[in-house]
């Protein structure tokens, strides 16, 4: 067992004694309490809610890479967040509480939620693209978030979990949607696939990309720990790109042609690079990455020649990658169970975020 | 063990001895002798190939729906076949000699082949659409067949098989691809799905949805042998359309929205306003089938408000289908093995038939 | 000049003369008065708006097939309409008053309005599908419409018009909006399209087809006058199928294959099967008519070995269609205006629904 | 009239006296005749033809911006060309010989050609993505072209002409093939557009755009003879990069949104940087031009979070983008006579290429 890592009978336990009852007016928070590194836990208040917002009772809460970002205070954050702010924004918990012009929405309701929030009058939401809003704001980095034990949101982010759906499980389907919104972005059944960076989401994309058809799914990644679960998640082939030419293998692997799909969620320009030159002509390559600064490509031999398709993709489409994303774990094709490596109490997010940090976890949950 | 079934040992040792040098000027070959039912096995020339050409020794050769109708002689047959002609299509085996200008293909290749041989100049073909060639001839049906111990086709038609894959397998790629083609003729993955018409290739249509990530893959059929080979091939939900209302049923497992892709593969002119009745707004219909007369559909409310698509699905995509279609065999994402449950020497083609008419089969596959 | 049919300068000083100042209590609308056909000129009262409504004055207002349906009572009507009801649904105006929670919309806004209501609710609308709402409600068909001095439509329905847009123009961007999706619901450049049924929006689909680079435009109509439209609005073609094989000849203009797209928007049988015939192999039929019974279709030769796609279509996409209308008007790529035929005062509406009955026309647009 | 400008009518007369009778043994050609800048017109054998191939006289032939590569000797040609060597790859002319084995191509078809000359045997070719061959070869880069009296090419690469077509314009169907693959890689009707380059295939990409229905055109060049051509190709708007900042008057033109779609045209790094920052969320961008080096891009904030789509763009769909390139020139649509502003005999090459290297051009024209 992993230090940090809970049986989960005990955590049942743990969490139920924690359940809070409604009607609290402070609650238990972590707040990025300063423009610096690090964050405290703190007692706030319980959100007010408006007109066509929803309560939530956190049961399950992850951390994502963007909030490792705010943790520890890199530029981006500088310039994008204002402490104090209780940030997080993957969750799965219980509605308690409706505003006034709510429909559809009941307090008991088990629920997950979208966590951009868009503006309705861009021209790409008017025409239903809601997932690339030019006036997004982000659920715990625009706004209060979820590591906590209340959050609210905007009843129309809301999305239904079925009975069943383990917390945890539930609370991780936003960034499960990024890899299903990436991996789905075109054509994958049948086609050969390669997954490069292999942190928690490209871990998923992995599973999603063998569950939709992929007849090769390489898994590349620096990380030997990571592409072990890379392996449980389906993938056929792994790769370690430090001790190994990716490219060179890839091309073995798939009789000189290269693959026809690549998911690139490393960021990193050498990776970014030999992503391109593994992909064979008129390949996809789906971005989902940030990249920390632009990066040199070979427009003309990667991507003109080539006659390839490059695709940006944030955040997940509203709600039909939710739609998808819930099917495949309610089938059972997609079992992201082995890929949440750790749960932990709220109170011990600090070992969660040194896990994020060390690359030595898939998915850390959270538990308020 | 069914009537007509094999044991595996015994087959090859059976095949074994069937096997043929080349160099012989006859051969055994199942003949449409006469313009009415039934076929004879005859002892007829060995094909002479042209220059662009490729002989093949058949290993394995299967029964298609069309060949039934040849052998039965129904009004299709009777307007389409000249009598008497080898027929037959589906096919696996080892090429024996080559043409004067074949390139790419040599004696010893394991390999299957594309039936539809295409013109090459109408404009489908010259902008890449072969399978909707506008004169197209089929192998077993306007030229001689693979009913026999060797058959010639173009070497353009040419597919090599991955050393290892079981004859029986390879011979069934075929009528595979229609599946692979209808089903992935739209997105799929993370869709609820039906399968209206389970014979062989509505099974393993069954067995590609599933594979390709539909997440609930719902097979409607008449006939409970073929639900229960459905259910072995990955179906969700069964539906026998004779005990139950299949829209009703389709409609409780889907929250009362519909299915979002339909696969039509029936052909029976009540099951197909079925399927379009359990498709929902938007959704996709693909039709595979070729119902035998003119049918009345309700384009207003079951096509032009729901806003469907309907498409027609004919042959396979040259060669992308086959792509996907060896791909799947091979990563072992469909096994057609539970599918194919009857494999007869040549000689007892005529058990294959009654087989195939009683609908107590999957896949029958002749050995020569 | 034909009957009923108004010079612009006169009509301008008419309308100027029946501007209404808001704050009227009641307001001159047709009304559906009773369960039968026929329609009343009535004073009714001025709707009440709702927190997220809008009010509008209604500067015109122009007749669509339906709204004659509902005028003549045919057994669609009957089973839908509920008399008493003002109907009409196409319309240009100015916002005279917002709701309380209204967001971008104010007084003095000019404004057109999409008709479909959606839920937002099911899971069509929650994919932002909205034109396939499950429970789409339909202005002047379920809720009282705009053949009234005054209309309410919900403020997310709004959409608003370039200054200078002349009313009746503005006013036909919802039928037209029909045409735009039907004819850009696949590709259209530089292939050849036939627009079957020259009623005001097939003509506007001339014209759209035109615009959006087909390069041949053959337009079918069984009236001579709709086909001197036709060829006004850019159709390269003309068939009246009354005096010439439609089929032969559209196969005749196109080297023997067949046109790549079909628009279909004729709703009669025999025209429906021609227009398949017509259809080149894997040409796209886009079906916006609505047949008033099911039709024979020759599923296996004109869809299946055709591997055609036939698409249902239905209201417009928001707002992605009323973006491309709107350029389209506002770039001057379609002119309309020689499609208005005829521009009459509200209360000849009479003559309206008698010139639309007739087939004599083009558009006819009411002023109140 | 500019240097080197000729009058169509003293052409034709011209042209007259340079044709040639078959059974010719040697002709005239433009040689690179050493491995530096410049060519020769030189006296060389007449090209023998294969069984598959074809002779034919060469009536028109264009230079394109790859024949300036050749002639200035830059890095590319100096690592791909080997001299000495006949170039030239755009042209129209008359059969005058067919090899033994050649179907439907006769003596004195009219015709051009694609350049490109494919395996038929890698995995994209196999499925019809002929445009993208692993192993494509060249006309007039890997083996003797057609600046010269004849030229012969594969049968299957022949595209017949229809009779009236002008020769000047046929040649150019090739490079405006580009034009036409890049603007309708993507839907365009109703879509504002931007051009970024306006050498000879952007200026044809601007026709096009206007063609197939976008409703803005935003030329965008450094060279104001050049935005000039495009404002008589259809640009609505027209930007000279130098004189006022690019993305700013987009976003001006486009209220603030930026356009759906980017043509890139310019192969030049701030130019690109610019096209993509011109771009709205969920745009496409189709890249057509060869930056001569890497070209770094802001990834993260130019396509990921904006989710754009980039497209290479290589060569022509075969033989779609032929057929639709056709058919905007036989039908009017698409008008580049206005574009073809030189017209010289073959033997004064070297004007035209000063021509193509000042940029004071469109499309050069030689006359063999």
């Amino acid at each position: 067992m992993l230090k940090g890592q809970i049986i989960m009978g005990t955590i049942t336990n743990e969490v139920s004694r924690l359940r809070k009852h409604t009607g609290k007016r402070t609650m238990k928070a972590i707040v990025k309490h300063q423009a610096a590194a690090g964050a405290q836990l703190q007692e706030v208040p319980v959100p007010e809610i408006g007109p066509h917002e929803v309560l939530i009772e956190v049961k399950a809460t992850s951390i994502c890479g963007t909030d490792v970002h705010i943790y520890t205070w890199d530029p981006w954050a500088e310039s994008r967040i204002k402490a104090p702010m209780v940030f997080g924004h993957e969750f799965a918990g219980i509605v308690v509480e409706v505003g006034s012009m709510v429909k559809g929405v009941q307090p008991g309701d088990y629920v997950s939620a979208e966590t951009h929030v868009v503006c309705h009058r861009c021209p790409q939401c008017r025409s239903g693209q809601y997932h690339i809003c030019q006036n997004t704001k982000i659920l715990g980095v625009d706004f209060q978030g979820c590591f906590a034990e209340y959050v609210k949101v905007p009843a129309e982010n809301i999305w239904k979990n079925p009975a069943g759906m383990p917390y945890e499980v539930a609370s991780i389907q936003e960034p499960m949607g990024n890899a299903v919104h990436t991996v789905l972005a075109g054509p994958i059944a049948g086609k050969t696939a390669a997954i490069v960076g292999c942190g928690p989401i490209g871990l998923m994309a992995v599973a999603v990309a063998k569950a939709a058809g992929a007849t090769e799914v390489v898994a590349l990644d620096v990380n030997d720990y990571r592409l072990q679960l890379a392996h449980k998640a389906g993938a056929t082939v792994l790769i370690n790109s430090l001790n190994e030419d990716p490219v060179k293998r890839v091309m073995q692997v798939t009789d000189g042609t290269g693959v026809e799909v690549v998911c690139e969620m490393s960021g990193h320009p050498l990776a970014i690079r030999q992503a391109f030159e593994m992909l064979t002509n008129g390949g996809r390559i789906s971005i989902l990455s940030l990249p920390s600064k632009p990066v040199e490509l070979d427009i003309t031999n990667q991507i003109v020649f080539k006659g390839v398709t490059v695709q940006g993709i944030t955040g997940r489409r509203m709600f039909e990658t939710w739609r998808q994303t819930s099917g495949f774990l309610h089938s059972g094709q997609v079992d992201v169970k082995p890929l949440i490596t750790h749960m932990l109490p709220l109170e011990r997010f600090e070992e969660g975020f040194d896990l994020m940090t060390s690359g030595q976890c898939g998915k850390v949950v959270l538990l308020p």
